[in-house]
């Protein structure tokens, strides 16, 4: 455990408690969608946090929060961050643990004075999470040079309302390019939000790929007919079918091993009336694979699935892709970077896959990128009761400041 | 075709169509839900109608609205009728039909100058639909004795309203004591709501039976987990499991054979988001079947059912019964005079089920009771596009009357 640095636990922890105050929710949790007025709120807390740090403050033009601890040089920065938007009620750690863990470490570095070679930057990534504005992932794919601005302020939200328009009015509409900042590297710690590390009891996870995502809308138009007096051989039940399919997603989990994921998240029946037969039914689903081979081969199994379904009912069935992101696979030099410093640190650590999407996947097409993990109670998130244990969340910040620090004394390319 | 009396159908169509003028919807159907402003506007139209007709018009305590046609004598009324509220958007003849063609069948007895022994009676029955307030063929129910009418009036609807309130305010809540008319016997003329007529090219059916029906409401608890971060052996997913429930639907109706009918209509997944899998979820069930024994055992090979496949799951599913009526068996001798009125009249009939429940089994328990249906277009109802051709609407307006003369001068028991 030689020469490794340390957070401050306890200070830690308040930062997360003292934001987990704006759109608090019952049972621990936050409600802040993004460009909501409790996003804002969040937003403001957490710049005025980096300001207290003298880190310089800037607002990219889709809203990225950038704050920069100077180095010694004006080389391109280390770079560490993540989002504090959430879907709907969701945990308080999501996001929000990544941002808070790299303030932590910039005031970590404050308090013992230590200068490093190139500059520390912690971003707030807006909109990672997707519900309100679609794509996911909004802020880092735009930082990425992957959506224009101009396209990305005319996406209309769930609510109606226009991105740029919310943008505007929560006052982060900023002034710098995104993207202006490149960074050196850039490394993200996230809680898992999955049950492997809390299943292994293993508290560091170094993330070597993220899997590819592949999300379609299926509309299946069949009849509405009256469920008592339609005998089963006349019936083209639109509501049977989306059954079968998602019945057959669980198949596909069955078949192409423990790497894939294959959700029915969302579900609308029209009419929706208990007396009659389904005419209309919208169904969602969320494909997950760390191989895009197998991603490829999953959709194509979906598809013919439903092709030979619908033929047997009698219904027609539509795909709309949308989103499709391929597996990302982050630099291997960093992941052993981060597997060396969860060593010097005496912490269990393990190579493994996210299987959500997070920023760092879009950082990792502008410099080496990797994440750091720790466990999440059951596995559960994206809802209130998610829970990380305070010692999880102080070994994890502490993974990430030794891991930022020696980016950030890097000369040389990774 | 010897001495029958015929209905004028021109004005049988004209009477369809000035009704389906009130709550118009797009594609030639019809939105009336039960003491809805448009109900009440239908309402108003009929009595009307019924008084322009010579008609004696009374409203009990739960807005059924009885208009009697004077016979020679005070005799039981043979009594025909229906409902005109709606499921939401719906067909224009469901219900209606049934209505008119009475006042029809009554205006073409006063253009003759027909005298009966017994009274003629035209009934409209309150909320038979059951959509806004629950149970549905409620009205019918009350006049039989199977509601008490304290317990009606503070039934709460969907939208929250009391059924008393809106009763009142709608100006439907008579004086006369429900059930205070006793019929001598009850035909009701309704579209077939299904496509056994429509298929068989048939165009007079007499019902024998009406099928029982038995709806409960599933609720499932699993878990909502990321739908990326959580391997399938690890989830708990409770849209699966209800999509299990609705194939598993499909197999009872292929194991209890064409007179079973079993549908999920409504569907809910919480939190009905894309990448959560769905950690709770509701759905309906709607089993019919003519036979008490098999509806029963359709009953429990579906809970027995859900109780491996939640055990399979780890989630826990909890049973609520919304509707539970046994089949009606209608009484043969009027079902025969149903058949022999369209022999006489020169068309072709048949015995058959009622897969739809309708205010005439709930009469089934005051009187000797039968319906005449006509075919529905591809056998499509509860929804616009509800269709009977003209011709078919006429014959059934025949059979009614001549069934209800027949009726009306009986002197004994059916």
């Amino acid at each position: 455990m030689s020469n490794q640095l340390c957070v401050n636990k306890s200070r830690l922890c308040k930062k997360i408690d003292r934001l987990a105050k704006i759109g608090a929710v019952e049972g621990n949790g936050v409600n802040r969608l993004a460009l909501s007025n409790e996003n804002k709120e969040a937003r403001d807390l957490v710049v005025a946090w980096m300001k207290k740090l003298d880190m310089t403050v800037q607002v990219d033009e889709i809203g990225n929060i950038i704050g920069v601890r100077e180095g010694m040089t004006d080389a391109a920065p280390a770079m560490t961050g993540s989002h504090l938007d959430t879907v709907g009620p969701g945990g308080r750690f999501d996001g929000a643990l990544g941002v808070l863990a790299g303030l932590e470490a910039v005031n970590s570095l404050n308090d013992q004075n230590i200068r490093t070679r190139r500059p520390v930057a912690v971003t707030v990534f807006t909109n990672e999470e997707g519900v309100r504005y679609t794509p996911d992932m909004m802020g880092s794919l735009a930082y990425s040079g992957g959506l224009p601005i101009e396209e990305a302020l005319l996406i209309r939200g769930t609510d109606g309302t226009l991105f740029g328009e919310e943008l505007d009015r929560i006052g982060y509409a900023g002034p710098m390019k995104c993207g202006a900042i490149k960074p050196y590297a850039y490394v993200e710690l996230h809680v898992e939000q999955g049950p492997v590390l809390y299943r292994k009891h293993i508290c560091i996870g170094a993330v070597k790929s993220v899997m590819g995502i592949s999300w379609q809308e299926i509309t299946i138009t069949g009849k509405p007919n009256h469920a008592g007096t339609t005998p089963g051989d006349l019936r083209h039940d639109a509501g049977l079918v989306a059954a079968k399919i998602i019945t057959f997603l669980r198949d596909l989990i069955g078949s192409f091993g423990e790497n894939m994921r294959a959700t029915c998240g969302k579900i609308r029946f029209y009419p929706d009336m208990i007396n009659v037969i389904p005419g209309k039914t919208v169904i969602t689903v969320d494909l997950r694979n760390s191989d895009e081979m197998f991603l490829e081969a999953a959709e194509q199994h979906l598809a013919a699935y439903v092709r030979e379904v619908s033929a047997q009912e009698g219904v027609v069935a539509a795909f709309h892709q949308l989103v499709r992101l391929k597996p990302v696979h982050f630099n291997t030099n960093v992941v052993e970077i981060v597997r060396q410093k969860a060593k010097g640190l005496g912490y269990r650590s393990c190579r493994m896959l996210s299987g959500a999407g997070h920023d760092a996947q879009m950082m990792a097409s502008l410099c080496p990128a990797v994440m750091i993990f720790v466990p999440s109670k059951d596995g559960i998130s994206h809802c209130p009761s998610e829970y990380t244990k305070p010692g999880d969340l102080e070994k994890g910040a502490n993974v990430l400041l030794n891991t930022l620090v020696h980016l950030a004394d890097q000369h040389d390319e990774l």
